[in-house]
């Protein structure tokens, strides 16, 4: 193989240098405190699992399963996931590992990995970060869950200009158990939502059993006012839809009362992952980017799967989308070799004040070098660090 | 599948739970800022790669191929490795990425995969964190890492007891030249000297070129003296045999220099990474466990691959390993309900100060959080926090 394919990354994945590592670091250590300070607990989880216990989410996830890698474990002969998603992991640590009596809340930062990308321009090794809150099936930990990822993002300087999209699964669900739809429907209203087409949806809403009040979903996903005036008696009196918009107004109440600036906006038929969310879904978009900063939302009974069944609302970003663009210098300090006692105190107090230095080799000068933004030299006797 | 086998983690693998993943990343956090205060810049570095990238080090290292994980990469067709070393990576960037003129210094810590545990008790996942110099091929740039590998653990308050293991691929190499022996032949030598078997060694040794050489580096492997006492003068006289012994001899007197009460000791027939190390070799080992605390060693000439052949030399460490035994009990301040002011003030207070502090959802009380050790109340009107 010619030297210059061998060098060559697969698509998607990237080297990330001194320059933006520094950057995310520093990110990574500000987020995992500041979810430790809001009661978040840190967990490592391991990075492949028997696919069975990746693949709990939903026994509908099929975009899970397919974004996930397989591999033979040599050891047992079964097949093992690498994980393209921490949630599982952690509602499995929930269920099963440490059944917490009462609300549980976890935070976890690490590498998951996805067999093709999973929109577009964004990485197939996304260095997620979130948190997850089991136990409590109120609006009050889906309003404290979006309180925290706005949080998290205003650590990161990133939380001017965005924008927070509300939605919730229970309106479009609860409206086609009422009209009793069949699945093939479901999925095509779903897709007519998602491509925001109103004048199909118009027509396709004709044929069908509560078609107007389809159609009014759609036509008025980001007015609830107008979106209540429009639908009929029947649906507006059902209770599973009733307590879902409940959800959606007080959630949007709360938060506006936390976040008096913030730019908010409805969405109820927004349902990116319909099949994975059972309640309220939140996403938070930044200007002049097509994919989300953070989501998350309601994902109740997952741990069903692990033999405890749990309420359960998270968040999740990508650390390296955030960084996206950001970049630090690195300072290098050069010192003259020798370990004679006031050079090394010289150079243990600068390393002590956090700067970077390194001492010369061999026979080197500065020239060996050549990134030096320092160095340590003795003036009138004084070990001092001079810029370059 | 019943549910007491879902959750089963495959064998060495496991979740990391709050109480160790504390000491963990706080370790991690040490750990990286101690090697950027020596001057090792900090890259993080893909989780898959092409597998022509992942097994530059040597075309006869064998033993990190099979401990690959490999999947097909769907966009390319091609077939991808799972990170089981991050060296190879960052000799990549080295090469290629980022072509520093002169030294350069790179740190990383990440998760690798092995397919198979790779010694006794061994993760299949480790947490590896190492760094690696570049570009210096002199004694000095050995010494600096050994030195800096010793912080690093003393960093970790894992320096007590602990005892220094140095060798030198070029002794046995040179030797091998010498004798003109055959592949076989050197395996054999490689496996005897592995197994300390003497007495084989002895009976091996009586039929083959420079035997009685062969023998005294296996007989005299940890006393210098007594093995130039034993060699013969057409080894001893031999340039690249006497370049490898003095660079042992050099590194074990500088460093007795920097670390006066170190236990040190040299064996220059411990060939564990024969094929990947070009140089001195490295190692330290705690009282009472098998595998080494952190190792490493000279292995030139790794960027050829990829371009550009630099001199190297750097060690590496489990991270999860380092923190084994240790716990931390999280602590959990629980506030009351409520965005009134003062309340938010004092819970803003709590969380500056580095406490983790959770308000109570919904209707709930303190027994919704049985984790819970302190709680915040007010006392005569101030906001306290009082242990549970």
């Amino acid at each position: 193989m010619p030297i210059s394919e061998t060098w060559l990354l697969p698509d998607g994945v990237a080297d990330v240098l001194p320059e933006q590592a520094q950057v995310v670091e520093a990110l990574r250590r500000k987020a995992l405190d500041f979810l430790a300070s809001r009661g978040y607990q840190l967990v490592y989880t391991p990075f492949i699992e028997y696919i069975e216990s990746l693949s709990s989410l939903s026994e509908s996830n099929q975009d899970l399963d397919l974004a996930t890698f397989k591999v033979i474990d040599q050891l047992s002969g079964r097949l093992l996931g690498v994980r393209a998603d921490m949630t599982p992991q952690v509602a499995r640590i929930d269920a099963h590992v440490r059944p917490v009596q009462g609300i549980a809340r976890y935070c976890y930062a690490g590498t998951v990995l996805h067999t093709k990308p999973q929109g577009f321009n964004t990485s197939r090794a996304p260095l997620q970060i979130g948190a997850e809150l089991f136990g409590h099936d109120s609006i009050d930990a889906d309003v404290e869950m979006v309180d925290v990822m706005l949080n998290l993002l205003a650590t990161a300087d990133l939380i001017d200009g965005v924008h927070l999209d509300l939605g919730h699964v229970g309106l479009f669900r609860s409206l086609v158990k009422l009209a009793g739809l069949n699945k093939e429907t479901e999925h095509q209203l779903s897709d007519l939502y998602q491509r925001k087409a109103l004048p199909e949806l118009a027509e396709f809403t004709q044929s069908i059993n509560f078609g107007s009040d389809f159609y009014a979903l759609g036509r008025y996903s980001s007015d609830l006012d107008a979106l209540q005036a429009n639908l009929s008696p029947a649906v507006l009196t059902d209770a599973a839809f009733r307590q879902a918009l409940e959800a959606v107004i007080t959630t949007h109440a709360q938060i506006r009362a936390r976040w008096e600036n913030l730019d908010i906006g409805i969405d109820v038929v927004e349902l990116r992952s319909y099949h994975y969310h059972t309640g309220l879904m939140y996403a938070v978009y930044a200007p002049n980017r097509a994919a989300p900063l953070a989501q998350g939302g309601r994902y109740d009974g997952i741990g069903e799967h692990f033999g405890r069944a749990r309420p359960a609302t998270g968040f999740s970003c990508d650390l390296y989308a955030l960084c996206a663009g950001q970049f630090k210098q690195v300072s290098t300090v050069v010192a003259p070799k020798g370990i004679y006692a006031d050079l090394m105190k010289a150079i243990e107090q600068a390393r002590a004040q956090g700067l970077s230095v390194i001492q010369l080799l061999g026979n080197d000068d500065l020239n060996s070098v050549p990134y030096a933004t320092h160095q340590l030299v003795q003036v009138a006797g004084e070990w001092t660090i001079e810029k370059i």
